[in-house]
């Protein structure tokens, strides 16, 4: 297996412009301006599989985006990996604040990575992460050292909630079977603490419309007597969290899975150092439900966030109006065991009840995902962590994040295999921001660890 | 003065066909990318003011848009009235709501205007009302029937703050000099209840800015644990109205103008039809300062409103961000005896005050003017009254209404003149909204009645 050194040291530069070349590709899902690029970027990742040795790729055809299938099947007495991965990427904007365009790859050492990190839109979240699978693939298969069987299934709505992935597991149950499902689409601590997501958030997001007077109005004639849709929302955010910033949405906590003293010490232990944090982030302070440190509030307690927020002018200079609407994207993160439709209709009930009178208040319901806990004693986690043990030189920190991959329950449920989440990117990699970038030294270890998962994988199942 | 009946019918579709021409030109203030269509209105204002046989014309140059001057002198022993107007217009969006483009004016019959009303940005607020002024003198002049003394003054900044009149009007102190100014840029009650606007509210208009993290986050990764600017915003907004609807900045209403209850009930007796109102704007209710009238609260009473709010993921679909920025743009309209500067610093105070330290805060002012109120005992007020009553057949009611026109204060102040706003729109004509219209009755209603104000004030000064 040494051979896999030699193999990146040999083609590591044809590895970044080939990832290079997929992030030249603007896959944003979200907006239906890109949809023939979003396509282009499927075809793009079937040629990549194929041309690293995958066989009976297909293009699967959904209601929405299609799944890029392949495989490579050695012995079906040999245990099974599923790699799962997205190609689409959230959308760039702001636009200003990119350093460089944000489908044009470059580049450039940072602090964290010295070695360069590339620049770019998808770089890490998740077009890097999931190319590592292809690379390492590719590895095996031309070197004769694939243990076992692969299959892989890249998916491209992941950032609009993978409205179709459902059916689409349902419809290939047979097709998809497997032992373990491996996912790159999460981060590690940092380079030299190694850490393996064991716990992922889950997500409702919804979308709120609040009216007042048919029409906009001048607010000289109707400020102070007429509804103001946009002081009535901001009155009715505001109330959605406590003086202790408690969500206040009753029955919100009810199923929160409840995490003894010991558990919290225990997690109390992986290194976070709060001053660079906020040093990082150059806020005065942070900002979370009270009674819990940082890495809880983001790691095991549910959150409310606002995305996003508009109505009335936003020119330039001044106008004086009252809007008739406005709006706001409102997501919320959950954790075992809350359910999202639940919570989706709590949140409902609950918005519609604090509104004054004066307004009409409309929720529309966007995507969500449940919750989603691995156990460190399986087998796919031990392989997982011998691996990273290996290439690291150093025990992985098993560790709960804050992000949500919805469809990780969902596998759960329809496929029946467990997910392991084996992420190489650093939580200051921008992902969902200007700037994203993934270390070049992460991307090729990744592709360094990933056939050692395949090995012991192969081993332990023995 | 029958002859400006016979003067009307004869010329009216030549009026509206000129109306049409300056409503066409694009004179947004507000927006840079429309600087050149707001210069070539300047002009076509002192062309419309040439043709109408006003002398010694003259396109003032400013700091910033200039103002356009004309004048007929024909004694210096008679008086002088000085009318003011501005050739600059809202920003017509949000666009999607016009049924016909704002730049593009056409005539269809409303329910209150059932001869037709002119749609376009500007048919009101301002272009129709003070083009009424440049055809009443036309009828005049060319009639021999101008019993005094006049002068225009239209300037193109009125819609961002008027800030280059200040410093126009002290450098051209004699040149202004009147004994009279007369506005049309507010409205009347209705067709069958002619009004004159006798108080006007003053304004501060503002724009903040709230910073959390340096940079969009990922709202999984940080969700609950980094501050949300948003959310943040959201309370503090929140905060400037108490239950009761009043504002919470202190020292805010210490200079209020104490209205006795005698006055109240009086201004308790103008027309005014609660549940029309209600159901003109399409609410369930009206929503405003506790223990004050809905005439009242716009007539009398300071408020605080949000004109605009803006930040984090606002296009298609779902992202999951937490913005680095929140903004919003606040004004206050003010009353008698509120200071603009005083107030514009009481706010930024108490937001600043009222912000976690996990943000940053900046506040912007804008722009802001004073409230005023006109006497109704002067000869001004009364040669309008008499005006409008021999026009309408009824006479006007002095009414408080809650725009601002902050350079009336200003005149005062620099010209030491009293100030008539004699306006024939109605608060229906959706000035400052999508399809501003400006009824075809009541400009030419203007244009009949605007002679008489000179008539019954040139005799009422002999």
């Amino acid at each position: 297996m040494e051979q896999i050194n030699t193999y990146i040291n040999t083609h590591k530069d044809r590895f970044i412009n080939e990832l290079n070349d997929l992030l030249r590709l603007p896959s944003i899902s979200a907006d239906p301006a890109y949809a023939e690029d979003v396509l282009a970027t499927a075809k793009a990742v079937e040629s990549s599989l194929i041309a690293a040795g995958c066989e009976n790729t297909e293009i699967c055809e959904t209601k929405g985006y299609p799944v890029v299938y392949a495989e490579k099947m050695i012995d079906p007495n040999l245990p099974t990996v599923l790699v799962y991965g997205h190609y689409d990427v959230q959308p760039p904007d702001p636009m200003d604040l990119w350093d460089s365009p944000p489908f044009e790859p470059v580049i450039k050492p940072t602090k964290l990575h010295p070695d360069g990190a590339i620049f770019a839109r998808g770089a890490c979240d998740d077009k890097g992460q999931f190319f590592m699978h292809v690379k390492a693939v590719e590895f095996m298969i031309k070197n004769n050292q694939l243990p076992c069987n692969v299959k892989f299934m890249i998916e491209g709505e992941e950032e609009v909630g993978s409205d179709s992935l459902g059916d689409f597991l349902k419809k290939n149950r047979e097709k998809l079977k497997n032992d373990i499902i491996l996912i790159s689409d999460t981060g590690m601590i940092a380079n030299d603490v190694p850490s393996i997501t064991t716990g992922l958030r889950g997500l409702s997001y919804v979308e709120v419309e609040v009216t007042g007077a048919n029409r906009d109005l001048h607010s000289g004639i109707y400020g102070g007597a007429a509804p103001n849709p946009i002081n009535v929302l901001a009155k009715m955010i505001a109330t959605l969290h406590d003086e202790n910033n408690h969500i206040t949405i009753p029955g919100f906590y009810d199923k929160v899975e409840i995490i003894s003293d010991e558990e919290r010490a225990e997690m109390a232990k992986a290194p976070f150092d709060l001053e660079e944090y906020k040093k990082a982030l150059d806020i005065g302070d942070v900002h979370g439900e009270k009674g819990y440190t940082t890495t809880e509030r983001f790691g095991i307690r549910p959150t409310l966030d606002v995305n996003g927020i508009w109505g009335g002018y936003t020119g330039e200079g001044a106008k004086t109006v009252i809007a008739s609407k406005a709006y706001a994207k409102i997501s919320m993160r959950l954790v075992p065991d809350q359910d999202w439709h639940e919570i989706t209709d709590l949140f409902t009930k609950y918005f519609e009840s604090i509104a004054p009178k004066s307004v009409k208040v409309k929720v529309k319901p966007h995507h969500g995902g449940q919750a989603y806990v691995t156990p460190i004693d399986s087998i796919g986690y031990q392989a997982a962590a011998k691996a990273m043990e290996t290439t690291f030189g150093k025990t992985p920190v098993p560790q709960r994040t804050g992000g949500s991959i919805p469809i990780v329950a969902l596998f759960e449920k329809v496929l029946e295999s467990k997910t392991i989440l084996l992420g190489f990117g650093l939580d200051s990699d921008a992902i969902h921001s200007p700037n994203e970038h993934f270390g070049v030294w992460n991307f090729l270890k990744g592709i360094e660890t990933i056939p050692y998962f395949y090995k012991y994988f192969t081993e332990m199942n023995a």
